[in-house]
């Protein structure tokens, strides 16, 4: 059977050290896959330059919080209820199956659950009883009964549920953005599509909140004329950033500069742009959370177009979810041009009650009790000394009062690019792996961009020699030590060093040879256009850094 | 009460964004904590800076493989056994403990568990049945009844089950060292000691592959005469490299080569040298898979000593455990110097058997069988087409020859150095902790190291002048631009600002003032000599990357 591209490039990736399924000696599994040496340094470059990106152009911060997630999170996040797949099982096989994945093409899942056209792919009965599976990995915190806990299914509860916390970090200035890369999870009924597909697969998310009466980004301006390669589930069209917004083909301002913020992250990582573009999901494909959301595909010889980031608009869901299950004050506030008269439902502490209900603590209870607005809160919780306190209504009243205000508080809107890394990685191997003869033999060059290949140069003495040898290793010495990856080699013909190279993607190649000795000389070798030029040994360093932008 | 060091570190981390305890709006969970946006950056930076040391220095390569990990590569590797503490139910409080944490002091575990002193720290009952509790979670892959698995331990069962692929990465080369960094979990009975004992934790681990005839380091001789602060659980004692070897007071060449390392990170990552030693780990300390251990612990105000990063010889232990349960090849070779004879055991395949049983794959079965030592395997299993096979008796015979061989398999060793990153990070946080009074206000000072710092430099126009804004805002673009993380601030008072960011540990802070608009230079005021020097904006780039060695 002839092998096609992805088949040849995990071949390559795993006799090369990109990427291993994972235990392997122990039979593996669907939906695991390992980084080797070469795909670890990949994948560390690729997040590196989109922290470049979102940290350092875009000026959002980074969080790290736990995979480990309690059940009360992601219970108001609606994930607990909603981040399922509609699953059913073969008695007769003993096997169940996702029914996306078995339906005949062109049929939707209503229709085929309907139309009773739900087929077992092994031994072709007929199923039935098509349900809803929690597709989270669950666990528990503690022993014996413990708490329940999952495995996060996205890295952005874990900003949502510190809104506050970072919203006092951004000095209360919005628009502000927090990412977030790591790990997610998500239990796949029977997983395909290779390494496409994992249940434990690395993010890249950015939750950027907004005041809803102003979607417009600070940076749009310098943006504006750029060129978007959008697709309208009929046909493809360019056009400026500027004008999508304007024509309302893209809601508003922040959803459009996220969106060419991301082509642009993803054209400088080495994506092919003619295999590249924005599909907008269509009303029934929005995830629970969502009003609008864009795809960015990239197209695959194997498996055609394939979402790799998904730019949503999440409104504010998660944190009206957050504010309503945990009571904690998750707004932001903007000030009133000028002041005003505002009828206000107020919380009166009796401090009656809760100071022999409460003791010491009474003082702080009721410190919190006066800022809430009774409007907005159910059951009040306060948090003293890191202790949760349910506060009883017998301990306070809730008042009308009319305040002058100036300013008033809402819940902001997020725009969430959300990257899913491992496919990306994945597409830079593909859209970048290139086959050639070289006197009969199959040659591949991976031209991977020299801002994310994993090794930056081969570092080579001509021959054998000694003193070649020695110059050799101490350049390689001082490239890694200015933080440069290196790939020295002295075995085999110069020719057979290069291929190894280009097959890895390694964009330069310098040899030491016996003229380097006099004229303190090295040679440079570009893998793309296989030029070669001389220059001095100390000024590699520097020439190395900016062909690599580091 | 007074607030010790650690109420004061934990109360800024809160305050300033470095750490948060995860979930707390619903009520929080011991163990787990968030990194805010300078915690996770200086995270990072330690993360690249550990990097440099390993990747860059010592060429070592880095993996990246799953934290859900298949029950079998742990019950392999010993933990599903070994990895539990001693744990004692209450049945009055309904509560367990860790049985080492309520001893009293001074007693071992073995003694309180014989005489029956084992007492609830609550109600104060004497408690028995102090039984082991296995501390990884665990979850299950797939549904119905899926397969089991954990969440990992430590990051190395990853390195170990991928061996003889990174072996052939390093081209059959030892010794070679394969990194990994990421979470590990531990589900603590009911863990004290704050951000010190967290239940989802961050490690860098290194796993150094020798032949164990050869436990020498190709870098040895350049670190050799340097000093090691080593501790015998008796007086501290400070001696060179080579004399810890030739006295014996460290094993080997590879355990000491790697101590230095380690010593070497953590005090040019900030540690102070005077909290700083190694101690070995007596007998009945090590680990299951440990044969010598030396930790390096750092010194607290509240926790005393604490164990940061573990350096092991973890032997043959894991590759051997991972070659008995699966079958598979794991060994590293050595040549003879000269040819020898050697009488073997061979598997000879039936293809009379093979060939009906097993059809087309009878010839890659048999390609397999050729290749085994039937010396050291006893089930035979072989892996076609990613499919496990286990091969009945029948189908070979197992033949004593005399083969010449010109070499012989082995096991290598390995010297494993173990970073807790969680607790390096705090130790960075209280070791560069500094108070003084300014105008009788306390004033903190944050003195962490240029390279780790979250932010690298303050930007700060002197006063609202709009001229002097556009021109902070372009400098910080730029700063940005090239990678070094900044803080563009206008409010308040210059004094205000830099307090501000001397608490947060920013080494500098960079202010364009009216004479920058004649003279196109800057103020650059240093972080803990307060002096402040002028330097022409278009130096600055290089001037900031010299100083935090970008």
């Amino acid at each position: 059977m002839p092998q096609d591209i992805y088949d040849k490039i995990m071949m390559v990736a795993k006799r090369r050290g990109f990427i291993y399924p994972s235990f392997e000696i122990y039979g593996g599994i669907a939906g695991f896959y390992d980084y080797g040496p070469l795909g670890s340094q990949l994948k560390n470059n690729l997040e590196n330059l989109w922290r470049r990106f979102y940290l350092l152009q875009d000026n959002c911060v980074e969080i790290s919080t736990p995979t480990i997630t309690l059940c009360e999170v992601l219970s108001a996040s609606g994930h607990v209820e909603e981040f399922t797949d509609l699953t059913v099982d073969c008695s007769r096989c003993k096997r169940s199956y996702k029914v996306e994945d078995i339906i005949e093409k062109g049929m939707t899942i209503e229709q085929a659950v309907k139309e009773n056209k739900i087929i077992c792919p092994t031994c072709k009965a007929t199923l039935h009883d098509a349900h809803p599976v929690n597709l989270m990995f669950s666990t528990t915190i503690g022993i014996g009964e413990g708490r329940k806990a999952f495995l996060r299914p996205e890295t952005a509860q874990g900003i949502f549920t510190n809104f506050h916390l970072l919203y006092q970090y951004s000095r209360k200035k919005l628009p502000f953005g927090v990412v977030q890369i790591g790990r997610g999870y998500r239990n796949e009924i029977s997983p395909r599509q290779g390494t496409l597909r994992q249940r434990e697969f690395s993010m890249a998310e950015a939750e950027v909140f907004f005041d809803p009466k102003d979607k417009t980004h600070p940076l749009f301006n310098s943006i504006k004329e750029k060129e978007l390669f959008l697709y309208d589930n009929e046909k493809e069209l360019k056009v400026s950033v500027a004008d999508a917004v304007k024509k309302k083909i893209i809601n508003n301002q922040a959803l459009a500069y996220y969106m060419y913020l991301t082509q642009d992250f993803l054209l400088t990582a080495g994506v092919d742009p003619k295999k590249f573009r924005f599909r907008k999901h269509a009303a029934n494909e929005l995830a629970h959370y969502a009003v609008e959301c864009w795809d960015a595909e990239l197209q695959s010889e194997r498996f055609g177009w394939v979402e790799c980031v998904g730019i949503a608009d999440r409104s504010a869901y998660d944190l009206n979810a957050h504010i309503e299950s945990s009571s904690v004050d998750m707004y932001a506030s903007r000030a009133f041009e000028q002041q005003r008269e505002v009828m206000m439902k107020k919380v009166v502490p009796k401090m009656n009650v809760l100071g022999p209900r409460f003791g010491g603590k009474a003082g702080k209870i009721k410190e919190q009790l006066e800022q809430l607005d009774a409007a907005t809160v159910q059951k009040i919780m306060v948090t003293v000394d890191g202790e949760p306190i349910e506060i009883p209504k017998d301990c306070y009243e809730i008042v009308e009062v009319t305040e002058k205000q100036t300013g008033e508080k809402f819940v902001p809107h997020v725009i969430e690019p959300s990257y899913g890394i491992d496919r990306i990685l994945y597409f830079l191997l593909e859209h970048n792996y290139t086959e050639e003869k070289k006197k009969d033999e199959e040659y591949t060059v991976l031209k991977l961009s020299p801002r994310v290949a994993p090794i930056k140069t081969g570092v080579f003495p001509l021959i054998g020699d000694e003193n070649l040898i020695q110059i050799a290793k101490k350049l390689d010495a001082e490239l890694r030590k200015d933080g440069i990856s290196t790939y020295y080699d002295e075995s085999g013909t110069i020719g057979r060093r290069y291929a190894r190279m280009d097959e890895i993607g390694t964009p330069f190649c310098i040899t030491v040879d016996h003229d380097t000795i006099h004229d303190h000389q090295v040679t440079i070798r570009d893998r793309d256009t296989t030029k070669q030029e001389r220059r001095k040994i100390e000024d590699i360093v520097q020439y190395m850094k900016e062909k690599i932008s580091l």
